[in-house]
């Protein structure tokens, strides 16, 4: 039997959907079937999820069912044209119906491609996400932005397509890598930077139990995260204001992850670092204190995080390519600046000189 | 100065739109310019269109814009990721941003394209449909099909993605060619049948001006296809249901099509086929006479559009062929016949022995 600790609505009017948040999901066949419409499923994962996870998950579909299993090589590099194509051609071959259902099970590599599949196939068709990091866990598996990336920059292709449900199952969290969970918890801080100061604080002082993996901490944090972004993604579900917010940190995140070759830095220590540049800009402009910035960076530190721009990246590199970033518009770059520790705003007016006084 | 006959929204919340239909557009900078609210234009289309109709309409541009033509071969063949990644590969080494306009100057397969390039370049931009042949202005640049092809079926992939405006040309169709401009009359007979009974007869007894292409005519059939359609298109945006109605011959249409190679038979001639074949199928079954079906089969055949399936495709290929239609579902082929002209109804127990008694 699952564990169900949490559940939490998306409200989008007609495309709304709940997040389901405990233990043992992938073994329970009537939870998981209750969440499948048609006969048809297809499930999208990678090499590494699929060693721990894709026969039990499978086994909950091998009577009643038409189950397609497609397994990617595991890593962003493969976030691409060719890996949706590879989906989208088994698919096609198999017979898949417009009636299917894809589902992502694994990581936010495999949540980003496999949305856009579903998004794509046959103009769209049911979408579940099983979402098994922290990362994708409190942050791309929720919200519906799905994409892949072209040779010039990330997510430049894709849509926003929500899922029909977001299945977080705690306990797939066990066997991530120390350093892909830590990564996970950049995001997890990013929400309480944005939005609610009591979170951030709540997550300093219960950080060694988070590091610990315990359950019930662990999903105290995911359900916050996937409340907060909730809201936010309620609100503004097109980024077409609001949800911009969300991007604290990642017009830099994005500009390091690229420059330092996609796979290097993982996406959620690229975050770590843009959201100490954030900080310090919004220092810089006395918006919040130097002490807000120490605490940030020693919270980062202490978890293994990095806190700096790399060595090898030069400031005036990472200008160009954040130049290229589709978070600018006609007026320029975008960033997310912290009025206050809880609470971000969107500026449009950071100049080049106050990023180059950075370094 | 634009002449305007007639202007018709398509009621979709959020998404509503307007269809213009009138003349001399593509000539007039205001109105264009007051269709694009960036600075950033992608135009679309294909060597055909190019070279009459490009220089004309980026002229309106060249001042105050930042303009990229993106030419495309001619034809369904060209309906591809291929083409699809040109325009995505071009827009980004441009630096074309998220508040740009893509525009579909072209027929259907352009408008396909561009369309389903519009919904993935950075998750979604604006998108203005400029439509210069009968097809296009009557059928597929309104109610938000986008999408391209694969070689096991067409428009497998694609997204429902709706225009921001449709600008409608009529005088754009001078240069159509005899072929072409009776195959986009396929699509106009098509809403008679499914929807109108009036409009049906008002069809058989305008038809020679029709073919005259005079004006007027022109565009009340214009006029009145697209609002037949954006009802339609209103109350089911993703064809959940009713919007079936407007694939009217459209699943033999496309199987057709498949097995004499796209290009061979144009759209508009597949679907002539696919109606009378339709058609013959609801009077075996005692909705409408044999009468109505003759009736049909004299008005293709009056302006030059096929009535029967070409010999050289057998009934046995034509249903395997159909089987793979994204139109079918877990419960077998969804054909749409007609209780009554102006009547169509949605029907998927149609059996594979009757669509053989057929021929």
């Amino acid at each position: 039997m699952p564990i169900l600790k949490e559940t939490i609505n998306v409200d989008l009017g007609a495309r709304s959907y709940p997040i389901y948040i405990g233990k043992d999901f992938i073994e329970d066949a009537d939870f998981l079937r209750s969440h499948i419409k048609g006969k048809q499923l297809v499930v999208v994962t990678d090499e590494n999820v699929a060693s721990f996870y894709l026969e039990a998950f499978s086994a909950n579909f091998r009577l009643g069912f038409d189950l397609l299993e497609v397994i990617l090589p595991a890593g962003e590099v493969y976030k691409t044209l060719e890996s949706f194509s590879l989906i989208i051609d088994k698919s096609i071959e198999a017979g898949v119906n417009r009636n299917a259902t894809f589902v992502a099970l694994g990581g936010g590599v495999i949540g980003d491609i496999t949305g856009f599949a579903a998004a794509c196939y046959q103009r769209g068709v049911k979408f579940l996400q099983v979402p098994t990091t922290l990362l994708s866990q409190v942050d791309s598996s929720v919200g519906g932005k799905t994409g892949i990336n072209h040779a010039l920059g990330k997510n430049m292709i894709g849509a926003f397509y929500q899922p029909d449900a977001v299945l977080a199952d705690v306990s797939s969290l066990d066997t991530l890598s120390e350093r892909e969970f830590v990564a996970g918890l950049a995001e997890v801080i990013k929400y309480g930077l944005i939005t609610d100061r009591c979170f951030y604080q709540w997550l300093i002082k219960n950080i060694e139990s988070l590091l610990a993996r315990e359950f019930s901490s662990l999903t105290s944090a995911i359900r916050r995260s996937c409340e907060l972004k909730a809201q936010i993604v309620s609100l503004d579900e097109r980024e077409i204001g609001h949800r911009a917010l969300l991007n604290l940190g990642h017009t830099f995140g994005h500009a390091i992850e690229k420059i330092s070759g996609y796979g290097s830095l993982l996406h959620g220590e690229a975050v770590a670092i843009g959201l100490v540049l954030s900080a310090t800009l919004s220092s810089r402009r006395g918006w919040i204190g130097k002490g807000d910035v120490e605490i940030l960076c020693n919270l980062l530190d202490n978890i293994g995080l990095p806190n700096k721009l790399p060595g090898t990246i030069s400031p005036e590199e990472l200008i160009r390519v954040m130049a290229l970033d589709k978070k600018s518009t006609d007026d320029g770059l975008i960033f997310i600046l912290l009025k206050n520790i809880g609470e971000a705003v969107v500026s449009s007016d950071v100049t080049s000189e106050e990023v180059l006084s950075l370094f």
